[in-house]
């Protein structure tokens, strides 16, 4: 869907919206969520945390945003994560040099390139400055990215807010290992918020200053990287692979990656396999998906192996998770800064374990899950929109709604809430405005069902049950209520089958 | 539970543990949990999500946690939230002196107080150095506990870490009124981490530098503070309150309270009495509790009336939750700073909402759960330690155990696994080590329920389900498992009657 169209959505809905807003000099690329915005991305979290991390019995940690100057100079991060910046010597304003030459020649910049070579680049391309079209620009600098918080009283405790979530998962390796798993292969995840000093954010939530991410790092022994428990449940599932030398999205088996080594083992096939079928829950469509194969000028400093997770949007392919094999770098890096050993022993051989990253962005996902689900229908002289979210990622199960206040409705109603509220189900409960109000609200932030009480429900002890997307409605017990929404709930029964 | 107990348990299964602990020298004050950990503080805010905002019918945020200078600017935390730091001459350590000056005398010193109040005080009580012994100070210096961050290439956007959640509420509040809400009262809230560069951080999680807290904000209209929906539910509900002026707790009803004006209103009380509910379903014994009211001297600049629900630990009584009668402070700060209007109508009339804050912390909540939780008991040779944790926080509902690997009783026990897994259990599978030492795991992180696979289980299809407290056994039949445990996790069934 149009990008309009989704930011109309949700400045109207309040599902995301600029950050400290009432004030206009406010720095972009913060932004908040309410209500369904906030339910909708805390769920996709959910789905993540279910599908990908306790279905493969990995650990889960929550660590501290705020870590020491010493991790990232291990991580080297205060080294290499920096932005490229030119200034425009006309207008003043700043532009990152590598995103300029690649608008002008349509060709991706490698990220190793020093300021020197871009500036070559610049004045070779005769690149303008987008603001004033002026092409002189002073020297491009490099600019690091994180984010500096300095601790303690006299401030002397350097420290910066994480650029990622996946260091505090290094740093915590050593004390999980011994503590709760004792053997490879060891997952570990985490979901939180990074922060990164972006010189120019945009796209709203798809480039941000604070976003959120949820990463997982398996730990393994490099010389068992073909070996993994479950590979038979996934070897005849085909990856969408577009490899980096080639144009076209190819269909591979698990199997046959692994083989043919277009992987480096099968526990790379393995994982992409789940990462496709996660998504797959998010409703993307299989011919939207991709894993992109990083060249070697595209892959960050610390990537010996790269898949992009891409999906087609209105805005072209949208990066929603990069699979890294990292190798040993994190772990060697952190056991040379702080002189802890990291060797494990596995399978009777000592080893140092290499890591495959699954490093996912919550916003983005969000996004993309919105830009999929939009809908707009025409219904006669009226249009209807709604968000046709898969039921694990919308924002409440269901609507429930007295028809009228008077009669006994309304306390019919509540009780209805309140019972469902009480077997842990999300429900809304609203008695205001007119049912086609009511119905428009929730279908505009993807509710996938509506409970209507009206005066036959005194009666019978039924209610109406409405399905958003068909608009289909079918009476049904009010005893009966919560084990049905149970059962959509975890997709054991459809609504025909209620 | 005396402190070491806790903190040996929470090292040895890694249920928190400092940030970066492999280096030596990182800032003291910040925190990692990991596996149980993560999810009995998450659980906590989920019991807080159910109870106190989603029965409540209140909108929740997830909000930046990064804002510009002027949003504190408007809320008085630039100018006033500070901490006096006194320095010691002869050994340069730093102190609060408030602290210093309470330890010696015994008594509260009042927030107010001035720098150079605090300096004659020290004098006057001859307060001596905590690390050498001097009596030489510096002069007291107010320190702000805000984190600084700059935003933006030239670093020129000045912006802090957010010292409090509830500063996205107020800013958020225009724009939750508009689209969402159009009435009051309104309740929203936050759940997150706040940010205050604390002199000296102490006692784990009851003092960080980086904490979560989850905030809710009621906006309503001042003139009608003893009206409130619901208040026949909690009229006849006694509060645990001790006055400012009185030494012994009193339970009052919420119905006394309003009429003899021991609180403000009506909604006051009715806010009071959910909080206490809410805190027993964490299974705070009601004589452990109490709401203490703070005198003038002791509550904080922003607020009007102060509740601090306190609760009884080995370490002392330990404030959960403050609860703020914060009026207008908040909307009218920022409408000044950001010549926004903040003023909406109710009932036909312009008013500009007052607030009543519940402020909770999430780790100390987590802390205090764990304290009052840990049993140890002796059982013939052996001590058994388990955390008698309520189900709703437990970090698992159940462990499934295979009795042995071989035999099918593996395969059967995943199958188990899974089975519950997709019916949205937090289940754990664990095939390893002894069934003893298995029981043992879960005992100590709290796991209510064991699930064990055995021989019978492949002929009759039944598990034997062992209940954590009391150790009792039952047979269950697989089949009827899931409701099993939805019954037992939303208190519809007790163990006895599955």
């Amino acid at each position: 869907m149009p990008k309009e169209e989704i930011n109309n959505l949700a400045l109207r809905r309040a599902l995301f919206y600029p950050a400290a807003e009432i004030y206009p000099d406010s720095p972009s690329g913060f932004w908040e969520f309410a209500d369904a915005g906030e339910k909708i991305r805390r769920k996709i979290v959910d789905l993540w945390r279910k599908e990908l991390v306790e279905k493969e019995g990995f650990i889960e940690i929550f660590g501290a945003q705020v870590l020491p100057e010493a991790v990232f100079r291990a991580s080297g991060h205060l080294e290499s994560f920096s932005d490229p910046i030119v200034q425009c010597k006309k207008c003043n304003s700043l532009h990152r040099a590598d995103s300029l030459i690649a608008e002008k020649t349509g060709k991706v910049v490698p990220e190793s390139l020093a300021a020197t070579e871009l500036d070559k680049l610049i004045k070779k391309h005769s690149v303008e400055c987008p603001k004033c079209k002026s092409k002189d620009f002073h020297e491009t600098k490099k600019f690091n990215m994180m984010m500096k918080v300095d601790i303690g009283a006299t401030g002397n405790q350097v420290s910066y807010l994480r650029p990622e979530t996946c260091q505090s998962i290094f740093l915590d390796f050593k004390r999980i290992y011994r503590t709760i798993a004792n053997s490879l292969p060891l997952g570990i995840a985490q979901a939180g918020s990074s922060f990164r000093n972006e010189i120019a954010p945009r796209n709203t939530l798809l480039r941000q200053r604070e976003f959120g991410q949820m990463e997982i790092e398996v730990f393994f022994n490099p010389h068992r990287i073909s070996e993994i428990e479950n590979f038979a449940e996934v070897e005849n599932f085909k990856l969408n692979l577009l490899l980096s030398k080639e144009k076209a999205v190819k269909k591979i088996s698990c199997r046959e990656a692994a083989e043919k080594k277009i992987v480096s083992g099968k526990l790379i096939a393995y994982y992409l396999a789940r990462v496709q079928q996660f998504y797959s829950k998010l409703n993307i469509p299989e011919e939207k998906m991709r894993f992109r194969q990083l060249g070697e000028d595209e892959r960050a400093f610390y990537a010996a192996e790269t898949w992009d997770f891409e999906v087609e949007t209105d805005l072209g392919w949208v990066e929603l998770m990069a699979c890294n094999y990292r190798a040993d770098y994190d772990l060697k890096g952190h056991a040379k800064q702080s002189k802890q050993e990291m060797i494990v022993t596995d399978n009777n051989e000592k080893v140092l374990p290499h890591v495959f990253e699954l490093s996912a962005g919550i916003d983005r996902a969000f996004y993309v899950a919105l830009d999929l689900a939009f809908r707009k229908e025409k219904r006669g002289p009226e249009e209807r929109i709604f968000l046709d979210l898969p039921i694990r990622i919308a924002p409440y199960i269901a609507g429930v709604f007295p028809l009228v206040k008077k009669d006994g409705l309304l306390e019919k109603g509540l009780e209805i809430f309140r019972q469902l509220n009480s077997y842990d189900f999300d429900v809304l409960f609203e008695e205001k405005a007119s049912i086609g109000k009511r119905y428009a609200k929730i279908d505009e932030i993807g509710v996938p069902f509506a409970i209507t009480v009206d005066y036959d429900s005194l009666k019978d002890n039924t209610v109406t049950l409405r399905e958003r997307s068909s608009m289909q409605q079918k009476r049904v017990k009010i005893d009966s209520l919560a084990e049905a929404l149970w059962h959509l709930k975890t997709g054991k029964k459809s609504f025909e089958q209620i």
